[in-house]
C-alpha cells in the first residue's frame, strides 16, 4: 500500500466539505488512501490572525455565493448551513476518540450539518450522528466529557499546527502541502509525478 | 463584440500576475474582450482587515511555496521577486492615465516585477516600463505628480471596492463575481451558460 494522503478538514468548513467529498476519488485514482484529520480553524485563526469568512467585510459575502456556486460547479449537494461558523470542539473531540470509524464519523458529521440542516455545533447532534454509525450514545456522551479524549484532541490539532495547517480542507502529499480544493489539479499531477 | 470580462489585478499581486497571463486566452475562447483594471490590494486590505500574505504566520510560508509551484503548474514564468511585496500606487497611476496602452503597460509591468526583478514599486522604474511600451518619460513622470491623475486613480479604485473587489485577481462575468485564478474552471463554464 502505497503512503496516505494527509487530508485535514474542520467539521464547519464548506470548502473542507466540498474537498470531503472528492478527496478518496482523486486518493485512489493513484493507488492512495487518505488518512483523515480533523482540525479546529478557530484555534489556527488564532495564529493568523484570520477571522470566520462570514465575518469579513467584502470577501464574506463573496464566499457565501462562492460555497454555493461551486458546490454547483461540482455537483456536490449542499444546503447553506444555519447558523454558520459553529463550534467544532465536541465534532474533533468525537472524531479523535473514535478510531476505525472517524472517517465514517467524518463523513455523516459533514452531511449532517451541510446537507441536512443539522447543528454540528450541538454536542448532542454529535451524538446523534455517532449514533448513526453505529456508536453508543451513552459512551460518545462519556467521551466528550473524558479528559483523556479532550487531551487527545488538543494534541492532534497542536500537531496539525505544526505542520502549518492553517485551513481547512489542507492536503499533505509526500511532504508537499495543498490548501484548499482548488488545488486538487495540482495535487493530481503532483501524485502523478512532483513538479 | 460580446461584453468583455472585467479583469482586477494588482501590480504586486502574484496571482494576479498568473492570472494576467493566462486570461486573454480563456476569455478569446469565448469571444469575449477582457476590460482590464489595475487595484490597490493595500486599500482593500482596509477594508477586509487583511494583511500581505508574507507577513501572515504559516499562511505566508506556504503562500511563497504556492506562487512558485502554481508558475511551474501553469507553465508561466515567474522569479520570486524581492521585496515583495511592493507599493504599488505609482504604477496604478500610470495605469490610470493610460487609454489604450493600459493593458499593454500591465503586461510589461507584471512582467518587469515577476520576471525581470525590476522593482515596480520604484516611481523610475514605472516610468521605464512606460517607456518601454512607447510612452514619453518625460510624460509619465509628469502624470505620476498629476493630481488629477491621483484622483482618477482614487476614483477608479474606489470604484472597485464599491464593486466588492476585495482580492487580486478579481474578475466579474456579466456580474457575476469569481476571486482567484483557481477560479478559471468556473469562468469557463459560465461562460458557456451561467450555472
Amino acid at each position: 500500500m502505497k503512503a496516505p494522503i494527509d487530508f485535514y478538514f474542520d467539521f464547519s468548513s464548506p470548502y473542507g466539505y466540498l474537498a470531503s467529498r472528492k478527496i478518496e476519488e482523486l486518493a485512489a485514482r493513484h493507488g492512495r488512501p487518505v488518512a483523515w484529520h480533523a482540525m479546529l480553524l478557530g484555534v489556527a485563526f488564532k495564529t493568523t490572525g484570520a477571522a470566520p469568512l462570514p465575518m469579513v467585510p467584502l470577501k464574506g459575502e463573496y464566499s457565501m455565493r462562492d460555497f454555493v456556486r461551486s458546490a454547483r460547479f461540482h455537483g456536490i449537494p449542499y444546503n447553506p448551513p444555519i447558523p454558520f461558523p459553529v463550534s467544532t470542539v465536541a465534532a474533533c473531540r468525537a472524531f479523535y476518540w473514535m478510531s476505525d470509524k472517524a472517517p465514517a464519523f467524518a463523513k455523516a458529521g459533514l452531511k449532517a450539518y451541510f446537507v441536512d440542516g443539522v447543528n454540528i455545533g450541538e454536542a448532542e447532534n454529535v451524538v446523534r450522528v455517532a449514533a448513526s454509525i453505529g456508536c453508543d450514545a451513552g459512551e460518545v456522551r462519556a467521551a466528550l466529557a473524558d479528559q483523556a479524549v479532550k487531551d487527545k484532541t488538543k494534541a492532534a490539532v497542536d500537531a496539525a499546527l505544526a505542520r502549518g495547517v492553517f485551513g481547512s480542507p489542507y492536503i499533505i502529499v509526500d511532504g508537499e502541502p495543498f490548501w484548499g480544493m482548488d488545488r486538487f489539479a495540482q495535487i493530481d499531477r503532483w501524485l502523478e509525478a512532483p513538479f
